[in-house]
């Protein structure tokens, strides 16, 4: 049996010998190896796409089915009351706080993602009103930037709030930070790179600035331990169809720290975060609490859905969810350095574990081509433009075997060159 | 046989005997009969709240569990190009549009229907940056005063946009139209009365004083006939969980002009309404088309119930369902004509059928404790606030002989004042 607490570092010091054997004796000895039974994996696939899109949970299908057939079905209208469909956006919520270093009362699910940035950086903004910047990262995944337009104009009164972008390449978050930023919006772990800031520093930084702080956590929900109530930030969103494996297009989260509840004023009110929502009043008044943040009707089938994710969640200890991830990505990082040495093949992601989620790009100037043919071997990751293959590592369900198979795929790809073939040009596809 | 057209008016002049023998000849005759079978309804129970939440088609279950199973289990990623994910806003859209009098590639579904509204009313008022006032009826369903409060200041620049309330009461729409009103947002169909707007007059008088139409659909859409298009509106919104049948929380839709497409700048710009999503650029730039009005991630799972329920309405007969719509609401008011005027039960609905949509209203002092006692009995209707129960019939699934039993159990009901036991005293509960 090997150790595993020596594995990580053995992988990266390249001490030891590396086979498959190796990779195997490491899931017999994994701790987390059970939970891949609870998920539906096709066979023959090897999917590391899930900072993309989640695998299906194994309770899934039943639980929407009872959802759709009893609750819906026979509950029909009774069931908002009967079987909490009102509340249902807190409850969830509730269960994802212990993920984000949430308390109870914290948290609660919305539209998208992008719906629920707005909700949240307008709330963030308006309780800075004398200042009129907003930053943030350009490497962001763009729907972030695009949203933060749109609270430029809405907020900003007479001319639209500005906004400063931060950058690897410079300008620095220090080079920015002045008396004049209302708002720093920052992406946890990088969508691209899978480069992860130091949360805690971070916030502290923005708040010696006198800054708001709203972090976006949808890389790093449920594949890193994320700690917002230690760190002291002010507002975050999240995904859940990513890491929580909730489905395709399951709600985003929003958090507030307890503090700002009473004082914040989100962008969209709608019924369902008003304090008397069946007294059917004219006049909006938000309810005290993040229930504030709800808007409308919650989409009940696809919030179902994740109920039955959050499930496996209860029984996972992050800790151990952390230890295997870097296991996972520091394995194919070595992998990646012995058997790809030979191809023009870049790893981006830190390799410096404490700045690094639970992914990792490679830079290929062909990315596109090489991905399509790996995704037809039954190697499913993603591609980035203009050339970046990433690989999600999800502790949950991807095993060590699962990366020694990826990359002898990517090793078979890249030295036959059947990426080469007409057939796995870039046609723009969405994806 | 009895003649269905001749029905109707009989039923209103009261001309003739009145008993379950007429309303199950009514069945027989009934050329939407068979779709019943398309629903599964709960045994003993007789529903009339299809205008909160629809029943459940069928086809749903077995659908969404494919949905689940196949595309995102199997699927994966990949679904997102393979399963048409991406594009199934817009399928889905065109899917309704001929439901509403809307062209192809006019209709898009989004969140949850208050964010749409924001994304709608913010857009129209846009359109007219020179006018200061939006008007709205303030017997809307509330949520939509909530969310023009918002978009009051997040369109209005250095102050807020101006409302104006008009009113059956007064101040009338008439009464309010002028120069500086930007946009006029009313509701076909009102939530509580029932009462129906002509779409096309009113349009026209909006129209003809330089102001942008906005109507909110979400008790029209599938219960009555709607024709955007010829009224020659600007633009609208409405629930797909109603009449519809898409499941509780199913997404709700736009719907905007062609004209109106390119010049259009809705609130909420996310990643869905690029130009380019996938090439992930730092700058935001609007699709052309009805697709601008997109944000983020579609809630799949909820979005696929939709699906199922619209592969009815692909061979429903709006015409039809209108005049059993009207059958069905003519027949609740002249039962309870004749069979409860001994109570102080007031018909709030208009009984002349153009001004009606497909629900009828009943004041009753005691409205929340006597329907709660309906629905003991299995008699689903709901209740609004202060005094009013509502009752949906919604053509595809409830019946005639429905209506009879309806009226019946309100009678026992009454005359039992078994509704005075303390069981049914109000509690705020929340439907």
């Amino acid at each position: 049996m090997i150790k595993l607490s020596d594995a990580a570092s053995d992988l990266a010091s390249d001490r030891r010998t590396l086979d498959r054997a190796t990779c195997e004796g490491l899931d017999a000895a994994d701790p987390l190896a059970s939970f891949r039974d609870r998920f539906d994996l096709p066979d023959g696939v090897v999917y590391l796409d899930g900072n993309s899109l989640g695998a299906l949970p194994r309770a899934t299908r039943a639980h929407v089915d009872r959802v759709i057939a009893e609750e819906w079905g026979v509950g029909l209208i009774r069931s908002w009351n009967d079987a909490g469909w009102f509340a249902k956006p807190q409850a969830v919520g509730d269960r994802i706080a212990p993920l984000i270093g949430a308390a109870r009362g914290e948290v609660v699910l919305g539209d998208s993602t992008s719906a629920s940035l707005f909700q949240v950086v307008a709330a963030a903004a308006r309780l800075r009103p004398e200042r009129r910047v907003i930053v943030a990262e350009r490497s962001s995944f763009p729907t972030d930037l695009y949203v933060i337009e749109s609270v430029q104009e809405a907020v900003g009164g007479a001319e639209p709030l500005d906004r400063r972008l931060v950058h690897d390449d410079g300008p620095t978050l220090d080079d920015v930070l002045d008396d004049d930023v209302a708002v720093v919006v920052l992406t946890h772990v990088d969508y691209r790179t899978g480069r992860m800031h130091d949360l805690a520093e971070v916030t502290a930084r923005v708040h010696a600035a006198g800054a708001i702080m709203v972090w976006d956590l949808c890389h790093s929900v449920g594949a890193v331990p994320v700690d917002l109530g230690s760190a002291g930030a002010d507002f975050a969103v999240g995904c859940t169809y990513k890491y929580l494996n909730g489905g395709p297009g399951s709600p985003s989260f929003m958090w507030a720290a307890s503090r700002h509840h009473d004082g914040a004023r989100p962008a969209l009110t709608g019924w369902h975060g008003h304090a008397r929502p069946f007294d059917f009043e004219v006049g909006y008044e938000p309810v005290p609490g993040i229930g504030r943040f709800r808007v409308g009707t919650p989409q009940l089938l696809s919030l179902s859905a994740l109920e039955a994710s959050l499930d496996i969640w209860d029984d996972v200890d992050m800790a151990l969810v952390r230890e295997k991830s870097l296991r996972l990505t520091e394995l194919f990082v070595s992998l990646v350095d012995r058997r790809l040495a030979h191809w023009d093949v870049e790893v981006v992601t830190p390799r410096r574990s404490s700045l690094r989620g639970s992914q990792v790009a490679l830079r290929h100037e062909d990315g596109y081509a090489v991905m399509q043919a790996l995704i037809e071997r039954g190697v499913i990751g993603d591609f980035r433009a203009p050339d970046l293959m990433r690989f999600g590592f999800t502790p949950l369900y991807v095993s060590h075997a699962d990366v020694w198979d990826a990359v002898d795929v990517l090793h078979d790809v890249l030295s036959s060159e059947v990426w080469r073939d007409p057939r796995f040009a870039h046609r723009g596809a969405v994806t």
